[in-house]
């Protein structure tokens, strides 16, 4: 399993729509595609425009071409695109180590 | 509950050292911290440098305060600061949404 996580920043002052469209982006688009796992939000403290998005993918190829290059990613960028103050970081990683309860 | 992501950028070429650091000091320092409840360290697929080391505390006290103004905040850099390559970013975040299995 491989986890994409997002990095977003955007506009001031519109969180809490923002708050809606990404969670109804991901349930919405982003979970009906192939490989897709799960997903987490989360939100800064310290930058409150900062939003990191989590998605738990089967395999790299699942986001990167069968997600990123179908219709589906389209749809999913019209729905957060417009509050994006600046270009999503979007990285991927492998699991090295975790606790039993996380 | 707070997520802490700490974002480190390490020497190239100690990433195998650094893989056992790293788990070595969550596991016999960190861990034992009041509020501690659960950790993952993972790793960047396009910069091998980069780890993101989450761990899960109960408040950000318990982090900022509790551990970091504890010994045991030395005794966590001095496993791990030997391998840094630029100062570590460290934010906290609250979950706002997540899929029931992740």
């Amino acid at each position: 399993m491989i986890l994409e996580i997002a990095d977003f920043r955007i506009t001031p002052g519109r969180q809490d729509e923002f708050d809606a469209a990404i969670v109804h982006g991901v349930q919405t688009v982003i979970s009906r595609a192939k490989g897709f796992r799960g997903f987490k939000v989360n939100k800064s403290l310290e930058t409150p425009e900062r939003y990191l998005l989590m998605i738990f993918w089967d395999a790299l190829e699942d986001h990167m071409v069968g997600f990123r290059q179908s219709p589906a990613f389209a749809e999913w960028r019209a729905i957060v695109g417009p509050f994006f103050a600046a270009a999503p970081q979007v990285e991927h990683f492998t699991l090295l180590a975790k606790s039993e309860n996380s």
